[in-house]
């Protein structure tokens, strides 16, 4: 079984992230991922790459750094217990962390291009992907990758709805869902914001929205009627009741700097933690979720890896969902 | 139209500190701004002043670094944009930032005489003033400023009430609120305080508070009823139904250091940045909300600016409320 | 009257950590401690006792720093006032600081040993002992120094329930609680814990509280069922309705890193430093609640001492408990 196409290169997770206590009875994530390599004849429940750039947050004058997340991010990962204080368990999935896309050297479109052929080849494969930013550019290939087989709903955890146009003919940080609904002719009903801020957002972008009939679900709007409310809601809206496939997208500049100090955007306020990992967990457990990633972590400015922490989570809370998910018939 | 007493000396905002993206679509908030000067013939809706001043600061023993907040506020409030997700627009109000006031080498009270003829010309002249402190002596001028024009209500948000005696004969930034009730004779009936904490207040001034008839509506009241409940019901109390004039202070400190680590006297809990905001926009709203001042940051103690951003929401969220104020007939 | 065994060392408090603003009507609550005596021929309601050690959390494989925590927490618990806003105060109780504990060059069992003597005769005195951790491998001296006396309750705030092995036959910071149960025969029925979380639990610990029959209330069910439901409910269980003596260990990493980044452990999310206060303002106003201890503050990763502040408050908020307690017929 071949996943990846031949010329596509990845830097294996270097083992040095895992941690390890030394005790049998006390098995950390990592320990139970492949790491590196697909296990012979299985197709993974879900398989982990990254994408170690910040050439789009560099292209929006952003402040660099998200290069640094995957590796932050695993550290965190891998130090987890997958113990949920439920009947499932982490250590019933198979899980592969495939590692880094290598993309030294790489201009941000091949790059692009080279994302979305190996998210497409992962998802054709019928594993679950799980995408670690890198600069939330890393939206336009995912989103492509999964609308290349078909119609399909895309859910986005921000505060900012990243439409603006590319800038001197590049794709930026905050370009990713213009270029998806423009270049890809991606149907804006099929997308949702949730989180989205006043005095964040240029007028004409939050028009922009509004004239394609875009769904925006301001951070007011979660605070009155509730997460547990509006994303179950959207979620069967984008998602043709579920029907369709879907593609999660959290940025993690959604959560207020107290929670998130290390991205490239800090926020004044936001999606709380548990918000977003209610919302992990919700989504985790539909079968049709495809592709989850995390976008936006700026290591350089994270304070005791709290940050990097929290995406380790959210992921876990997402794969503790997965493990919910009733069995293919 | 004259506005200020010619012998006030103001420094004009560092149009440095203005944030350009050089895209016309995206306008920020400094971009609107009339910086430094009145339009011709305008009455602006708000004329903005910094204090940067920490003497009455040191005077009560605290940490040194507030005389640094005007401008941190400044990069931070330039920064937004004017997009508040209702159909009002910042843009649609004539706001004005003359700068800050030049106190270099004048003693405390020297500096609370200028403040307080600088305000009083802004309100005479109709417009509402936003003062960015300092340390929150500044509120002993600001409510005189008003307080000279006639009767008044102060609404004040704090952890501390600010009502101890002069030291060495000198205001500081603990006293402003006493030499109000003394010195000024103001009704104790028309202050209020909302936040108010245990532990760091002393008996014998919550005693001062409670003998007086000042309405203290402590952190653990707002935590019971809400902010949302409480507000409406002092701010009624204290501007006889909304007939006077209201001026309002928030010294940052009355927030949880996670989200204000950067103030004078940083506190274990506290009003909440969203319930904040939300009496931000409730105030803004207001027609006779005539002044409102921030207080206590201290950019040497912040982190990333998070606190400085804080202080720019809440005047952003202020003026979006500010636009949906009915127009004067 | 004696108190402590006279080969038991302690190192008085260092009365530089007082705050003093000089001010005779602002008392602090520090000036009203006895400072390393008990007042002659007094039982005082409150004893203070420090273990500066932080030998558990080495043995752990934890960062060290703990060891700095009892200074902490007193330059912070001195420097609040003794107002509570309600008709009692702080300044009725008689609060003894004995200070800390000497435990240099000592080994961790001699340590633990000396402890639970020194807790002991605090308890037989007829006091109530707050001890300032130090990792959380104080829990078990403290926990066998109630139990000593009888039968007993004990409830732990903690992400982690510490039911791990001696480490090459040593105690550390993981394991009080399987030490206790095994070792010291206590019934698994009286205790239980609040704010256990996913992710940063081993499976078979999860299991070996379950299959005791310890009670584990998850940082799930306290957001469920709020914690004004939940701790009522397990007091009432592990005390046999208020009948039993009760000790109450808090680890600090029970707290979000946002609001407690001064601890070995950070964590994502937990319980909200006012769901702690509340929690100690409860426990302080039963008369059965014979201990507290705090562990696991570790100055090193502490910003500008808030989580030191934070140990304080609950220190504070538990006395301000004790205050309303009925007194004694």
């Amino acid at each position: 079984m071949v996943f990846l196409p031949p010329d596509l290169r990845l830097r294996p997770p270097d083992p040095a992230l895992l941690f390890r206590r030394g005790e049998p009875d006390d098995p950390r994530l990592g320990e139970s991922f492949s790491l590196g390599h697909i296990p012979e004849g299985r197709i993974p429940d879900v398989v982990i790459v990254g994408v170690p750039q910040d050439l789009g947050v560099r292209h929006n004058n952003g402040r660099p750094g998200a290069a640094e997340a995957p590796t932050a991010i695993r550290a965190a990962l891998y130090r987890l217990t997958p113990e949920t204080w439920t009947r499932h368990s982490l250590e019933q999935l198979c899980i592969v962390d495939l590692g880094d896309l290598i993309v030294d050297g790489v201009d941000i479109q091949a790059m692009h291009a080279l994302q979305e052929r190996c998210v497409a080849a992962l998802l054709e494969a019928g594993t679950c992907a799980i995408v670690l930013g890198g600069g939330h550019d890393i939206a336009y290939p995912n989103a492509a990758a999964l609308f290349q087989q078909g119609e399909c709903g895309i859910l986005v955890f921000d505060a900012h709805p990243d439409v603006r146009p590319r800038r001197n003919n590049l794709p930026h940080s905050g370009s990713a869902f213009r270029q998806l609904l423009e270049e890809r002719n991606f149907p804006a009903h099929r997308l949702a914001y949730i989180g989205l801020q006043p005095f964040v957002v240029a007028r004409v972008h939050r028009e922009y929205l509004q004239s394609r009939g875009v769904q925006s679900c301001t951070l007011e709007e979660v605070r009155k009627r509730g997460i547990d409310t509006v994303l179950p809601e959207l979620f069967a809206a984008i998602s043709d009741r579920g029907r369709l496939p879907v593609y999660v997208s959290i940025d993690l500049d959604a959560v207020p700097s107290a929670f998130a100090p290390g991205v490239s955007a800090p926020a004044t306020v936001g999606l709380l933690p548990e918000e977003l990992l209610w919302a992990a967990s919700f989504l985790g457990a539909r079968p049709n979720v495809r592709l989850l990633d995390i976008a936006e972590l700026n290591p350089r400015y994270d304070l005791d890896n709290r940050t990097a922490r929290l995406a380790a989570w959210i992921i876990a809370t997402f794969l503790a969902g997965m493990s919910e998910r009733p069995l293919p018939q």
